[in-house]
């Protein structure tokens, strides 16, 4: 009898998860089930192709239909899940026609996903409101910006600044409010987030920072905000205020939470009850540096959790023993990224740090085009180790990020970092690296 | 009485070393003795002035006359050292009007850098033919090119190839000879360079590999080269086939060279006489992977050496403990890098490896710009060490060997390689990052 493998959702860690699957046993009966109609796109492809860099929405599927024939998996569309039984080991399932039926597993992925978080806002339901989460979504929003004139986004992490570039790249009046102090809270410590705040001043977004919004106004569709005294005109209002994992379906089954509220798994993706796994933005995940439980919800994680949850469900071995939640993005030319724990997060868990910030040039001072770069290291101040790397800059920001990625995984020194070899030529880069001098500045600072 | 340092030689070894050892001891009399008029300028930069990337060759000048007099450092210019004596602790000098004198040191550093190595070929002496090292060499070289329509290269290292690539920008039409089977011998593996050698080609680029070149012809002025049975047409000739240690002046102190024959220090850059060091194209360095002496003769590994010099001199603690040769360059449009030992090196050293290319995009594969990328990654048997990156792309691929040159210096394995966190965003990188699929290819090799 082939292995039957259920996979619940069908986005970046489910089909991950499948492919995994199919590469470990290849005569496994493996079956993707998802709510929506269009599966396996890069979600976070919708700002950019809101900003016109992507042509269409559908570009953004990254899985075509030939994939699930080729890779002999069986894709239920536009189909919920109503039931985990782990007694019987099976799902109960409905069609968009109301057609019931119980399939039968040996082995349950689960990658369930996120839904956009409802802040706790008066007029979230006008006309003129979105949430960004799925193609759907986009198109509206893409449909809603061609009238407008004026956006508000409603957050500032990741998703919220890439939708407010979007809109500004379409010439709108754009709006941020953030909660928080400082944008892209939870990723960059003060410092860098207000260099990131005052370069997107420049191109033009206004920014209203530590005030919550107090009311979406508009009689039926929405005119504008309300935040603390002010009101903020908008055509369009894009909330994008983080997302909740979906684990109802989880937890009804007496699959266990963690202390995130994320499904909670061991480094092989299992969950508490046998032959469950789960991956991607349900999971909770543990982070490398304090070994402490946490929401990754990014898509780096998600794949890497799917194929570890497609491996071992399979049959095979397979761990998955942490992220260190590096990130980048791109916001007009400026490339943003970072890895491990910003020293304000350091703080926070009792991490005794020490901090250090540089600028420089991406390549040789005279070759032309040198774009500026800043880099914030930090380590902790017992060990030396580095703890979290944060750039801003013109050019290769992502591989450098990568770079200290892979430092910190691997337990660098400042010390080391400061002595390490990099490769020099004038057009893409200087003999002194500026990650090496931030580790020399760091270095001074610990000595 | 202040500590007296010299330093011989005045260019990417030698300005660190005084940078450094200026920094270390405020109160040091430091003086730089060269034998060029121009001094503290990149040499890396020369064929990227050649192709018309940078406007002039003055642009290359890293350390403006203003630096030395911010730093304090005395500079001697057209002036030759004609004898070290270590037990006199003096050197000999002779100015370019013949004035002799005599300098004391307490601490003194060889920078004396290399020379351009001249390849037993008959007619080097005619008009027209050239070697690359100094500004003025550029400069010459450039006012050629001027009325030139065709150009042949003498070897095809990096230099070699940089120098083509200006030629072929300026519309020369351009051959490069090679005695060697592959272009960029002892730094890529043969299926790597071959690629290189391809793209060159279809930029018009002839090549000619494993066969000496037998006599540059022309009557007074070159006019073509032989090589094996054929006739080159040249108007210029680059000579471009290496550097030789400069160590003559050392020898005659009583400094031991290397295996290389180049001057062996310790990791403190001390040579085997007290208070003598020496730092950049003229020292020999270990090689990380094999423990064994190379010739880096890289600017990276002379102002790193350069520091650990000027501090040691200036009586701080500093080591260099050795190099992977970590290297890149830019060839019209591609960058072009590597780190660590390639496989066909690891086999000349008895090290049993095995090696995994993969081709990838630089981006999200929907992403508008993302181009290819093929990278080799060589591990070591046994360990599934990491010993060796090799890449050829399209964007991106300095940082790349930067993020594999910590992973080898921290014996990063291809396991832990296929399971490192990258960071992803659709414009700048894919969610499986090229890096990590080569190291999960490597891995089903090794297992």
């Amino acid at each position: 009898m082939p292995r039957k493998i259920i996979i619940i959702g069908a986005h970046a860690a489910g089909v991950d998860a499948a492919s995994a699957a199919r590469k470990k046993d290849r005569s496994a009966q493996i079956t993707l089930i998802t709510k929506e109609k269009k599966v396996g796109y890069s979600r976070c492809g919708l700002p950019f192709v809101l900003g016109g860099h992507i042509e269409s929405f559908d570009d953004l599927i990254v899985f075509p239909e030939s994939f699930y024939k080729i890779m002999k998996l069986s894709l239920l569309t536009e189909t919920t899940v109503t039931k985990i039984d782990p007694k019987t080991k099976t799902v109960d399932i409905k069609d968009n026609l109301g057609k019931q039926q119980s399939l039968s597993y040996d082995s349950l992925i689960i990658t369930a996903g996120a839904t956009p978080r409802v802040p706790k806002i008066l007029g979230l339901e006008k006309k003129g409101v979105y949430f960004v989460r799925t193609i759907e979504d986009g198109q509206k929003i893409s449909k809603a910006l061609k009238a407008a004139k004026s956006a508000v986004i409603i957050g500032s992490g990741l998703v919220g600044l890439e939708v407010a570039v979007a809109c500004c790249e379409r010439d709108l009046k754009v709006s941020v409010v953030e909660f928080l102090p400082c944008v892209l809270p939870f990723l960059l410590d003060n410092d860098m987030a207000d260099r990131v705040q005052k370069m997107l001043e420049e191109k033009g977004i206004t920014f209203v920072l530590a005030e919550p919004v107090e009311e979406i106004i508009g009689s039926d569709k929405v005119n504008g905000i309300r935040v603390g005294q002010r009101v903020l005109p908008a055509d369009v209002v894009v909330v994008a205020a983080g997302v909740t994992p979906n684990v109802e379906l989880a937890e009804n089954a007496g699959i266990l939470l963690g202390k995130t509220k994320a499904i909670k798994t061991n480094s092989k993706m299992q969950t508490n009850l046998p032959d469950i796994y789960a991956a991607g933005d349900c999971v909770e995940s543990v982070n490398l540096v304090t070994g402490e439980p946490i929401l990754s919800q990014l898509g780096t994680t998600a794949v890497r959790q799917g194929k570890v949850a497609g491996i071992n469900a399979a049959g095979g071995k397979s761990e998955f023993i942490g992220t260190l939640g590096s990130w980048i993005t791109q916001l007009f030319e400026t490339e943003i990224g970072g890895s491990g724990l910003p020293a304000f997060m350091a703080e926070k868990y009792g991490v005794n740090s020490i901090s250090a910030t540089i600028t420089s040039k991406t390549r040789a001072d005279y070759f032309p085009g040198a774009l500026p770069i800043r880099i914030k290291l930090v380590a902790e101040k017992q060990t030396g180790k580095l703890i979290s790397a944060q750039i801003i800059g013109g050019e290769e920001v992502t591989q450098r990020i990568n770079a200290l990625s892979f430092a910190i995984q691997k337990e660098m020194t400042a010390q080391e970092l400061a002595k390490a070899e990099t490769c020099y030529a004038p057009p893409v880069s200087e003999t002194w690296e500026p990650m090496i001098l931030a580790a020399e500045l760091l270095l001074r600072k610990i000595n």
